[in-house]
């Protein structure tokens, strides 16, 4: 009597979606309570040999393709309401989707967003995966892009370049033969380019302190070009302060990668944000508590001119590229 | 400054976001304001070779993709809130994409649902258009597939088939060759199959009168058969009350197309409920205030049997397939 698809849903999917809403994925739609807030959404596609590589573990995928979405909430000021899951496959792989199903069941759990629905279809091409995610904010609350004042003080969470650094080593790079015998450090990077830690338990701090934010999914430089573009202001850098993990700081200090390639690199997703300085230590303090470190990089100030990204002896360091672009 | 994938949503997107909660398309979210009530969530996704041909106009894909998804809200009884786009395409042409953003605009006006915000991707394999919808309804008040009771009337809106003969006649099959002079017929045959008429003047009644509902996407005999597993019911339908466009009749009589290939076929975005037998005539009427032909085609019976379909001697017809599956 059931589909292909029918069953493929029964299997992998409905054991994940617990939520009333989703009314165990039996239905053409699901419904969301928005417990009287406003409804933050948003949506992230990952294409095969484009936002990942064809031999990435299924697990870390789905990981991916939710976290990538839960990012945008986190910086967006949003708790996590639930989402919807559209699957691209060119079969139905028993092992691949298995795999899948409990990467993605166990993020659900980790992060409390339930799985309310989807779609999933047949590709001649390319895997892809895309997640339309919800999250609640009290009404008027969205940390936009868009609010950043001269000022100030512009903060990122965690570290920046790691992902690209993994990638690179996928794909065989100069950091991949620069570290050649350290295991341990290819394995964090790697790691960091497969599964983001998307910071959703600073989405409060954000809400309460933040003037804007966003994630950094495209390049700390372009990211925070497109803030600043948004707000109208402009921004100075401190390109020494810029948070590096040990294994980035090594590189960049061996010279297998300067700091302009690691501000562009992508699949940060760390949260930027803008601060006033009146608030930055209670956000400071929030962010600790929490868990998360929070580093201070910089300065909101007046003006159009592009972000200037200044190295020790105050000079602008030149960006060949702000973010990398698929078009 | 602005990457390829910004100048392009600036400039076939940004005009089509006029909604508040958009913010322009300038921030990584869009708000969604549920005004009290409980926001639907619906997504589909179709693929060019798959669920659309190549050859197929932009306009007319744009208008697909969206209208497969409002008509899912129109089943379940909601008013469209809103929508997210993700464009998988393998390049930015400007023809294609300014064709895409009219035929999309157009019906973002015709519908009332605007663009909140969306994901443009690159890949290297099909095109893939990929909508997840809002709608608004009262609390607790979506129209479920699974409430439909023994007694209800089986209702369908327009005409089933069509869309089935419409692909027949675009890959060039027995409809194609049986219509050739008919140019008429042809191009009613594919507009169905190309441009789906949702049926979302008939919300209201839906959600006043039915009992149970969806939108029949994959062929009415697989989909009156998910409803009615959802629902722990079983139905017999009359085969000679299904409505029929004029071309589909024809072709029928001619023994060009037998009903259990109609009947089977997807495509067609017609609503399909069940009504009790006293809210009916009050069903009827209000679908034809709104403008909708609903023809009643059946009754839902108590058991577990899978729905039959009965010719004019009362013999179940055979459906050695009831619905199309990719997998």
């Amino acid at each position: 009597m059931t589909s292909g698809e029918d069953s493929l849903i029964a299997r992998y999917f409905r054991p994940l979606a617990s939520d009333p809403g989703a009314f165990d994925l039996g239905d053409d739609a699901a419904v969301l309570n928005a417990l009287g807030d406003e409804v933050v959404v948003t949506t992230d596609a990952i294409v095969e040999g484009v936002h990942f590589l064809s031999g990435d573990p299924p697990e870390s995928l789905a990981r991916k393709a939710l976290r990538v979405n839960l990012s945008d909430l986190a910086a967006k000021g949003a708790t996590p309401a639930g989402f919807l899951l559209t699957l691209a496959l060119r079969s139905a792989d028993d092992e691949w989707l298995s795999s899948f199903a409990r990467g993605l069941g166990e993020d659900i759990g980790l992060f409390g967003c339930p799985l309310l629905g989807g779609d999933t279809v047949s590709t001649p091409g390319p895997l892809m995966i895309a997640i339309t995610a919800f999250g609640r904010v009290r009404t008027g609350k969205m940390v936009r892009r868009s609010n950043a004042k001269p000022g100030d003080r512009i903060a990122v969470t965690g570290t920046i370049g790691d992902a690209a650094l993994g990638l690179d080593i996928l794909k065989g790079g100069a950091a991949a033969t620069a570290l050649a015998d350290d295991v341990a450090a290819k394995e964090m990077l790697v790691g960091r380019y497969r599964v983001p830690q998307p910071r959703n338990v600073l989405a409060k701090a954000v809400s309460d302190h933040a003037h804007a934010a966003m994630d950094v999914s495209d390049g700390l430089a372009g990211d925070l070009a497109k803030l600043c573009a948004a707000s109208g202001v402009s921004a100075v850098i401190d390109a020494r302060s810029i948070p590096l993990s040990a294994a980035a700081a090594a590189l960049l200090a061996r010279g297998t990668v300067g700091i302009e390639a690691l501000v562009a690199g992508g699949d940060d997703y760390e949260i930027l944000c803008t601060v006033p300085e009146a608030g930055f230590e209670a956000f400071a303090q929030a962010a600790g508590l929490a868990g998360v470190a929070v580093t201070s990089i910089g300065t909101v100030i007046a003006g159009t001119l592009p972000p200037r990204f200044l190295d020790g002896q105050g000079r602008a360091i030149a960006l060949p590229r702000l973010s990398y672009s698929h078009f």
